[in-house]
């Protein structure tokens, strides 16, 4: 059975996430790779679930996570975030804190794939605003660690 | 704005629990109470969300867990749960492994609203069942310990 549009909608209210990482690259221009990704984690038994959630927005894919031992139906395409997940949340909306973060998770996503996140303004811009979202989140690098390394670059 | 019914039932699938659990009472003719709960815990951050849904079902009500640090909407009457949970969940299903508490959850009130949880036999069933949900959370006694109670009652 096919999962419903709002359905989606509300499952990922609870148990979805649209986070924001960053990496260093020293061959990169900017120096910092931005990552966005959307994925919803469940435990073994919801695997059927996460199945129905890949096919239901068919782009993404399912993986084990070793870290805290749940599944991640994830998709982390620019392109696929763009044209698929980022329109269906515009279409049917989440109604709790989870909004606020999807706001800036479609403005993060929208300046990646006009490419201007190898423009420091923007990535400076786009740096403030992954650090606004999932504030409980882990994080690898503090914020102030990333805005030195453009700091940097662009002395 | 109001919510949409099969979103409840998406953030339900997440964060929502079915639950029965019960309790020693030495006044009550089996001398174990039973109490059915529907509820949906969510952080401080979401508590307009948990109000939404308060209105969306219009019973049940709204309290802090110092346990968890969480809030709860909950409802525990059971003509409520019959007349407005259970008929919700039946006309927007469920879709994950949160479906089979929910159907052994709607036994479980049926058994209770028909009374007949005053019953020995009946009373064991609604203790099995009760044990097959939510396998991961926790308990306050042994489900043999209430077995227990109700042999020595029979004897």
């Amino acid at each position: 059975m096919i999962l419903e549009p709002l359905y989606v909608t509300g499952l990922v209210e609870g148990e979805g996430c649209f986070c924001v990482s960053f990496s260093l690259r020293e061959r990169l221009k900017m120096k910092i790779e931005t990552r966005p990704s959307f994925f919803v984690s469940l435990n073994q038994a919801d695997l059927p679930l996460l199945k129905k959630l890949h096919a239901f927005f068919n782009c993404g894919a399912i993986r084990y996570s070793n870290t805290d031992r749940t599944y991640k139906y994830e998709v982390r395409s620019v392109s696929e975030l763009m044209r698929i997940i980022i329109p269906h949340f515009k279409k049917y909306s989440l109604h709790g804190k989870k909004l606020n973060d999807f706001k800036l998770f479609e403005e993060i996503c929208k300046t990646i794939h006009a490419n201007l996140h190898m423009n420091a303004k923007h990535l400076v811009e786009i740096i403030e605003k992954a650090y606004l979202m999932n504030p409980s989140g882990k994080r690898k690098y503090e914020k102030r660690d990333l805005l030195k390394v453009i700091d940097e670059i662009m002395v």
